[in-house]
């Protein structure tokens, strides 16, 4: 292999695959970056076995093709370093990699190529297009709901529903569920597709948002599914992942029904009391209380540690009074995803599951655990 | 005590001296900020007793004055996610302090008044002005070469000198040495000041220039001095800390003399490079390699893990040939506070310390030890 690359280009594509290394892998080909010159240019792959991240540029003058496995870190930081100038990269007899760039020379080793495991993309069985900005948004609303334990598999993850033009992403962690729902709005959708529902894991999601915030507005990403494995291409990167092969909950039977109580606020204005009078919680066991009677709602909360706070707003309350509390960080994190200037609460009683959804949009909901008072 | 300030002017107020409280104090007194309402104004004082910050507003209404002591971090907290507009701050019978701000109220526990220690300020036996820009781009210039352990006091610090006009400060670690010095431009330090030196601990020079940061241009610092204490007045808010009592080396001994090779290079070119080339340095035993032959100065490194690079580049070179290798990050970390288009290296012998100066500026110096090859 011996090719010539622009540092930026090169650069900017080894950042793109180099997250689906496996940081301490005991096998040392998961540890590097493989680089394929051919006919398509210059591809690049990276793999943990459950992501694989690979990316290309035809923007490169390729004088004879061939393979080279090196290790991720090391060449992103090298490359990252070298001057805005052309770049060039050449396999030598030894299994050495030369990288020559004005007047810096790097003499690095490799490893071999055979260990790198085969690219295997999903059968195209089910494809569409769907606007990357969309999905990204959708993720940005859902995934701090996940369970950050990877032990538990079912909720360490964002579990994504496609019924018919509508994409429904879903994430919980046992103690509270945020779901978000959307048109496709692409017309290449196929009127007869079929139920799709999979799990991929946080990992998984976290590396696809952050794929397309390098993309641009424009962009489209196509979507394949073959009923195990999802590859999402957007420009001339390609994700694919494994679903998660574990039962994600049946969200429909956690989604509460019969309110007794439903008050409607200003959004921020709930968030910055929220934010205020939570200060008094006690660090661990955070707890804030809402009092809801009348038309007087009161956010307070009482530590042994420090004392209490409180703050009142008038509200216009449908139903019953209630008396219910929560831990502050989960009612904070859903408020800021609320896009609306106005939120809806609704209570079902102080033990059950509080719904909290923007008032006039329907593309959003979180359902909340209560904390026994 | 009862008072009434702007929410903007507290949490100021506060930012500024609560980074002095101890976090983890055994006397529950030094974890508060004290707060003393009287003809001054507002006062706020916060110490560990190593340190003491102190600052003051008079735009604040005293209805009557008083004495209370708040944790640190759950008043700042509080009155940061304040709405902006004014806060009243009331003591109660119970020892408690009652804080509101439009509808919000807070009723907080507080410690004993008696329990703080008492404010002692330097006598005013030594005193001038001083730029505060100029006392923070010199820490800035040396604080990154004091020693981070606690436990060698003399070196992890910042030891200052007074001659004359002449403020110089110095850092250092054992393994290199930062100088900085620079005429006092004020003209109100007296001809006939004694000489001066004392050790300041990081930890106060860090919170130094904290503070200065939050001033202004043209802005100027008293600085108070006793032969133990050091006073630095900043607008409102005064510093107190006290020397430390350790023997800071004698740097005069450490500066190298009897160059056997010096070269000149432009500071930015010199610092990509290195930066480059150290890269394949195996991590936790960063090694670079200077090669200085004629008009050839070559930068290298090698890896037993990763392979080698290398650079060369043209210069004009004073003396004779060497042959020197250095930790590339203490290079780097002194090149970046070189203000000059141009730097000077110095050195003596591959064993021997070697220098770092500004090509045409006579304001900063750095000496480093090489690494045996």
């Amino acid at each position: 292999m011996k090719l010539k690359i622009e540092q930026l280009n090169l650069s900017h594509l080894i950042s793109l695959v180099a997250k689906a290394v496996s940081p301490r892998s005991p096998k040392p080909a998961l540890s590097c970056v493989k680089f394929s010159a051919g006919e398509e240019g210059l591809i690049l792959d990276a793999t943990d076995q459950e992501l694989w991240i690979r990316s290309s540029s035809k923007d490169v003058e390729i004088e004879y093709p061939g393979e080279v496995l090196v290790d991720a870190r090391l060449i992103e930081e090298i490359v990252k370093n070298l001057p805005k100038s052309d770049v060039q990269i050449e396999t030598e007899e030894n299994k050495r990699v030369k990288i020559t760039c004005e007047k810096s020379k790097f003499e690095l080793f490799t490893q071999e190529v055979e260990e790198f495991p085969e690219f295997k993309p999903p059968n195209p069985q089910f494809e569409f297009d769907l606007s990357p900005i969309l999905l990204r948004d959708m993720l940005e609303k859902v995934m701090f709901s996940a369970s950050t334990d990877e032990i538990m598999k079912n909720l360490n993850g964002v579990y994504i529903e496609i019924e018919g033009k509508t994409i429904r992403l879903i994430s919980a962690d046992g103690f509270r569920m945020a779901l978000t729902e959307k048109e496709i709005a692409t017309p290449d959708i196929p009127e007869q597709t079929p139920y799709m529902g999979f799990l991929l894991s946080l990992r998984s999601v976290r590396e696809i948002s952050r794929i397309i915030e390098a993309g641009e507005e424009e962009d489209k990403m196509h979507v394949i599914y073959d009923g195990k494995k999802i590859g999402l291409e957007l420009n001339r990167t390609f994700v694919i992942t494994q679903r998660i092969e574990a039962e994600f909950p049946d969200y429909k039977k956690v989604l509460p029904e019969g309110f007794k109580t439903k008050i409607t606020l200003p959004t921020n204005t709930l968030y910055q009391s929220i934010k205020r009078i939570g200060v008094v919680a006690k660090p661990g066991s955070e707890t804030i209380r809402f009092d809801i009677a009348d038309n007087i709602f009161q956010i307070s909360s009482t530590s042994s540690d420090y004392g209490n706070s409180k703050e009142e707003m008038s509200i216009e309350k449908e139903g019953d009074d209630i008396a219910i509390a929560f831990n502050p960080r989960f009612l904070l994190e859903a408020l800021s995803r609320v896009d609306d200037e106005n939120v809806t609460l609704s209570f079902i009683g102080p033990l059950s599951p509080t719904q909290i959804n923007p008032a006039t949009l329907s593309d959003y909901e979180f359902i909340v655990m209560p904390i026994r008072m």
